[in-house]
């Protein structure tokens, strides 16, 4: 029998989830997720213009970057100033893959979103809440743009949000925190539109292989979750 | 209806695959995969220490390594020199978690397995070409240790080979080539045991999202293309 | 005639200052600085050795990052990934100096306290507010090491505060904000005791060459801002 | 009682210093400054652009650069070939500041001067005999343009010298050696006009805080030393 | 007397040597050098653009890439990624000096072609093998872009070819493998023309220094080798 | 007929040459070579150790550093500070070599040698004159280190020079300036030993290939340069 959760939680609830928006003001749009004790600042800056070998064709662009505070983990990380590591470049490749796919970049115009999580205290999980809160932030930003009046029609085109699933003792759990994470035999990372459908499936064996049966359970399980989280999204975004 | 394939080929076929064991003669193993016109050196090499930071607990190491050959592709592409790019640090950690899965790295003593990868001719799928190469190499490696009395007991636990398969033109396709994977609605890349088991699953929307429907017709034809590799492998490595 | 500070405040006014301890609780001690629109994270993470140069002498090691999350200004800065840029360098050393003065090395045991200032939102004075919380946050730090019997005496030996002071418009100003320090004529950050002496002294005449008179202007000001700070740390740190 | 000086000097001594123009012939300009065994040499070129950014307002810029070389002390020290060390980024910046506060960049029209220095025997007080020897190559190089008539008006606007000053065994010095430096409680680095007002005061508590009465001290030793380094400079300039 | 070579070589005996053209198709043109157990993979891109700096005279470009695969000796060897090594730089500057000499730029255009060599196993003399088989694929690179009518006139204007030589148990010797490599007293590298003058020649002394008369000697014995390279170039670029 | 060459000079003759001995006084030795407007200063600094994969085997080590000073030359050029370029490389390689040669290893004991050569001014041949004036630097310092009794057996086992030579307008000519060696045919580089043997040749076509002719009349001009240059070099050490 698996070990018990946290706080009791079940094998199909999240954690406690809080979307900040606005959370600092510098930046076009700001979004401060929650997710247990993983919070992650997701800051969303407009450019008016793009890199140059894309520049002249009126299309426009999205960069995306995390990092890991060096103090947002018990034991120490030293921040990575000789160039990103390799688990660092495949979030963020994740993080950009993920909201281009939610974004028309030909109705953005010659323009740049910069899109950038900090993540100022890690406990599992912040590559998805990295994610959600971009997404978040993603979409007040360019409502701001067209309030503006700098874009006609906004660029958005789908609803994004991601969840973190795994095999734990041989049970399938939605959203792992940190220890879990640590002992699952299977970790996979799912980014999903509000509708149902697959933008990223990242499945990986960590102790032991995974038969077809457990990915169908943490398919099932991520669906549910990201639904949870496309209504938090939209109850700040539209209100209750 | 889908544009046909290259060579009239069916959509559930492997490209013409040859496994040539021993190209090159100077490393510890090597094979040279060819999958189509992707080709693929995988060399082994052994070295008799570990990292410092894992010394002195008497368990070794696997590092994975991944270079297109700058004249690999019709357009050339500069060396990486300034640092991996991400791309390149996303294949490496793929082909790395992929192998060690496959691995007892108790068995295998004090001792770091070298993994290099090189493209000497791009056509697509060369992520898994590079996995399933390698695990051929390491397999003749370790049984060559083993011969030698250099190691106990044969470290490799696991058979493992890897494929792409894709979305074209709304039909779910095994093994892309290049020209298939640039116009590709969803790109997935599988890497699995020998029985059946899944090691990594990672699939992402390029042009479209994608339903639950055609996640498992991909994972269907990938588990049928890698039934048929690990028996290349086999054949290889014990004979026909 | 001076333009007027923002919101009335005096010339010799604090921003609106808190000090707020343990933000986030997975490192050894936190401390989030907000000043004005200056938002900085500062935190204190152990580690249980220094580095090998310094090994073998019982002697403790203080090391010191700062870093502007790349959405903390209005404008985007990307993140310092080649190498910390000659800005950034200078203000980790002043930072890592000033702290080094407060705390007897020798006490720490050989132990490694990292200070890591994190800017969330910029609004002028970032490198003075990142002392003064730094400064709190090693202070609950190393009373937590007393606390848990890891030190058998508290290594800080000085309470360090820090400010920046200016001349705008000809008058001598405390604290300016960002929309004040771009037209300075003259920017000085000040570091000091609790009790009044000085630890950095850093004037730069930004637009015009200041004389005698002004520099002693700017040293009164800032000695009567610090004694504000300091009497903060002391009700955080001892209550009220 | 203070230990006495090298040589005998008084604690208000500059020790021997020597200015020498064109000491190569190279570059635009150059100076080799001796201020006793510290040797810096300073050259001066022109670049007829500016950077990138830059260009297209008729303005010039400045670039300063400071290396030690490798054989300039007794202790040997590698080349800064991974990017320039936090001290050296930090003194390149003073150096920087100081001359541009000496020259009106729009007069300098769209070019670049760079400015580089070079210590080729480090005795202490590099810097500030750098900022010495760089504003003086400065002038020789300016003149030279106004009478190649490649400038309408010379874009000198300040003359600008530096020296060290510190508290030693309890008493201000001023001129520090090496011997001094890293004895001394308290280091300051100070650049003034010949008219004495401030361009920077860098003032640094090295073993222990330092008092406003000791700080005036210091200040006034730095005037007087740099009112001797000015009349030096003019009498290169102009003759005796 | 000297030990004898490995199969019973001859002292002015080359290794049995192939000329593989178009052994991969992805790029312009490619040569696959085998000369003995020493392979290298030459091939040749083109771009149709020349770097900014150079860019607007009509004239071409030509870079030379060397790397070797971490496999291709017995012992491993790490990629170089944080910049290529002085040996690997070395050889990349004689490579690219042997083949521009051979080519007039201005001829070919505002266009760079890219050689790049990858040793996929290595056994003595990889350089000057990768400048013979350079030779021959950018010759096979240039009659390929004058029968597609992107050049009116080719642009190569000398044969040329490579060979070491080298003082072995003071003997001279052609062609060193890695074995007579190690143990040679001296080594020296020649590139010529197919008419018999010198394009480089670089000799070194390795364990002891070289009189004239042994200077000679391996010119002597280089000039030989190198007609006979010359001659299986233009085999396989004319035919029998 | 060849265009004479600066200040009447013979086509067999060194340009004005002198070697200052300790120059310098902070580093073990130091030379400040002077070959008519081409200045280096070479400084030799000794370490008691030796890099680590090397101690424990008694034996000695030598680096070797070259570095232009950025207003050495008319043009400016940029500091190095992200790795040397190949052209630095290069150079620190062939000094390394040429004095390696000179120098018995083992005698040194566990010790390492910095060579370091500064070019203060460059006017062509500054690798050759840094050569030349390194081992005599090297010479000053194992003397000072037998005087001084930490080596009881100097391990000094050569004498050795360079020269740089050229063929110019169809002429050999020994000792180029820059504006020979930018319009040499052939550019030759020739370290010799005291006694006439090889340690370095390095000759390279730059407009045109070179006949064996042109090679012998280079080699015969290059000792007779050497010979002198050796005289200079045993007159600083031994005197008169």
């Amino acid at each position: 029998m698996p070990v018990q959760r946290a706080e009791g939680r079940q094998a199909s609830a999240l954690r406690p989830t809080a979307l900040l928006p606005s959370w600092v003001e510098a930046p076009l749009a700001s979004v401060l997720v929650k997710q247990g004790a993983t919070w992650v600042l997701c800051t969303v800056s407009a450019e008016e213009r793009v890199p140059a070998w894309r520049s002249g064709h009126g299309r426009g662009w999205l960069t995306a970057s995390y990092s890991l505070l060096p103090g947002a983990t018990p034991v120490w990380s030293p921040r990575e100033r000789n160039g990103a590591g390799g688990r660092t470049r495949e979030i963020e490749r994740l993080i950009g893959r993920s909201l281009r796919a939610a974004l028309d970049l030909d109705r953005l115009g010659e323009r740049t979103l910069h899109l950038d999580c900090d993540v100022l205290q890690a406990d599992g999980g912040t590559r998805t809440a990295a994610v959600t809160g971009s997404w978040l932030a993603m979409a007040l930003a360019t409502r701001e743009l067209c309030q503006a009046g700098q874009l006609a029609e906004d660029p958005l085109v789908e609803q994004v949000a991601a969840i973190s699933v795994g095999m734990v003792d041989g049970q399938a759990r939605l959203d792992l925190d940190y220890s879990e994470d640590v002992r699952a035999e299977t970790d996979m990372n799912v980014v999903m539109t509000a509708d149902g459908r697959y933008v990223e499936v990242q499945g990986t064996a960590e102790r032991s292989c995974f038969a077809r049966a457990d990915l169908d359970d943490l398919l099932d399980l991520a669906a549910a979750g990201i639904a949870e989280l496309a209504a938090a999204q939209t109850e700040v975004l539209h209100g209750g």
